[in-house]
């Protein structure tokens, strides 16, 4: 993996006692802000990552290279405007970027810890997260933003933290994973153990990592992300560089080449731990578990505006599930607002460069944070 | 592998030119056959099979001790009546119960094919299955009929011959293959080939079969034959025999054993090569390919009487692609009906019990077959 020693971090001193049963403490947390803090700072959005994303949201991860994952969405005149917001990004714990996960090293064996890190959960994340607020001295977000796995973190922290973020914006997500999703994560999961290389999670002591395994998972994933319909408008049956089928298991198809691209990219960025990790913590959320199935009980003394936001393309996270947020705020008379953005691009409509989603937003960011 | 020396099979010594260029004799096509001929050899019907089938559309598998896949449609007084109809059933080429496919010996090297098998198409599988008529001296079939991979050979079969069947029922299918059925079928590739026991398909010779990344592949193609509601009603997020999470990577839910457990049944009856090249097979299936795109051409000559059927939760070959092949018969004026059948069992309800395609199956067999 890459060098990460010039990461921004911060060490949370503090013991965090995990879902597991497990406390841990003195760990890292690596993070990266945009724009300013005000000096009333009452300004501050922290925005969630999803499963593979990191605390390189804008700019250009100096890590990967590559653009931040929220590149539409935040920077100066965009919908998280740099220029009026004060936007932190952390990655969060059981990532590969930085903070506490999989990869760390064991100081004591100075081999990283694998499959001894232990099993995390989405509030797990959140609660590590809300350490930023006190390290930057900050007693109320204005907001709380993610989508995907972000979205459910967006949820979780308004759930634990009722008074500490005046607006919440839970994109393309769920309050519960649903079988579908359990399975989809599972299969993934599934690909990266049956990956000879992943040696039960020790293949960092090793030479050769599961790289091949992680692609395929990642190749799924990616399929999840897209929709029918714009996999058939963008790729249909065009073939990749070459007149006819070639009779061979060769990239025949474009759709082919593409995804495996997209495997390939995936395993130099990303910890096939990792990847465990996270998918799991996806999988145990349930935010109505500890509310006897009452998803409105999560929410009871919230004071928060929420701006509940699906795609009408996005199969994974489909609206139906956000209405079901919805329905659960309306039920104790929360402030809730929800558009379903019509979308072909699938779940990745939230990353993607959807003006209609960019730009509903951005209004309501900075309409909510003039009042 | 299992057995196959006391499997039904005929020996097609006439050549087959396939699409590959490539042309082959003298091979072996498994089939079955279920009720009786009757003397004038108008109540045949050529049942074909989907992607991991087999001959043993009926009865007990005798090599698996299963029950054969059409159970719930195939049999004395059901949908393919046993006693009104003779119903023969063919293993494709390509597959893994005898006939010829990747797993045939090759008698000079005395090893198994394995990639030296030619990619086939579902022509070539139609044109082989072709000779049974010939084998059973049967003029004209009374009906084709096939769910999902079946109702694609349904179409070409009546395409290729188009005085050869009065009925024809494609059920749960496309005339192409669409981009995100070709992603999700390399995807089952790709998790094949990275096992490292692929060996290039040359597996047979040695000790190990790829069995993991089959059984991934199995996986994933078993997430996308259900619907998302029918996940959620059978398993939701309901516990594999515990109280509470384990917080481990162990089967926690019931849908994660559900999947491994299909998964591991899998690689026992089928082969991984088996797998690629019919996968291949499918994704190559384009209809209106040799006719300028236009499906309507390829049903021209057609005396067919069709019947189109398809499921409302099935994601993977929706209600819209059988819309296709009607629009494309009503415009040639064909003798065409349709019933998109009302089911939350997904892409599998032409497998499973779902009585009202089995009613509407058997209705318009038995009152067809008496015109």
């Amino acid at each position: 993996m890459n060098d990460l020693t010039e990461i921004k971090k911060i060490i949370v001193k503090k013991p965090l006692k995990l879902d597991c049963g497990q406390e841990i403490s003195n760990f890292p947390l690596a993070y990266e802000t945009y724009g300013k803090l005000n000096e009333n700072k009452d300004n501050a959005i922290l925005v969630f990552h999803a499963l593979t994303g990191d605390q390189f949201a804008s700019g250009i991860n100096p890590i990967t290279k590559k653009d931040g994952w929220w590149k539409h969405a935040l920077g100066p005149g965009k919908a998280f405007d740099t220029e009026k917001f004060f936007v932190i990004s952390a990655n969060v714990i059981g990532g590969c970027m930085g903070s506490y996960g999989p990869s760390t090293i064991n100081e004591i064996t100075n081999k990283p810890l694998g499959t001894d890190f232990p099993v995390i959960t989405i509030n797990d994340m959140v609660n590590a997260q809300y350490n930023l607020l006190d390290f930057f001295k900050i007693e109320t977000l204005f907001a709380v933003a993610g989508g995907s796995m972000g979205g459910m973190q967006v949820l979780q922290f308004v759930s634990n933290f009722p008074y500490k973020a005046k607006v919440a914006v839970p994109i393309a997500c769920t309050s519960s994973h649903s079988a579908q999703n359990i399975a989809l994560n599972e299969l993934g999961r599934q690909s990266i153990m049956a990956d000879i290389n992943w040696q039960n999670g020790s293949y960092r002591e090793r030479e050769k990592s599961p790289d091949k395994g992680l692609a395929v998972a990642r190749m799924a994933a990616h399929i999840t992300y897209l929709s029918k319909k714009g996999l058939q408008e963008k790729f249909g049956r065009k073939l990749q560089e070459r007149d006819d089928l070639k009779f061979s298991f060769d990239a025949d198809f474009q759709i082919e080449s593409y995804l495996r691209h997209q495997g390939a990219a995936f395993v130099d960025r990303f910890d096939a731990n990792s990847y465990l990790y996270i998918t799991r913590a996806m999988d145990y959320f349930d935010l109505t578990k500890k509310f006897d199935g009452n998803l409105s009980k999560a929410f009871a003394n919230s004071k928060t505006k929420f701006f509940v936001i699906s795609f009408t393309s996005d199969w994974l996270y489909p609206t139906s599930e956000s209405r079901d947020i919805v329905i659960a705020l309306n039920a104790i008379g929360a402030n809730v607002g929800f558009v379903e953005i019509k979308s072909d691009k699938g779940h990745d409509s939230f990353l993607l460069d959807v003006p209609d989603f960019l730009g509903t937003l951005k209004n309501y960011l900075s309409s909510t944070y003039k009042k």
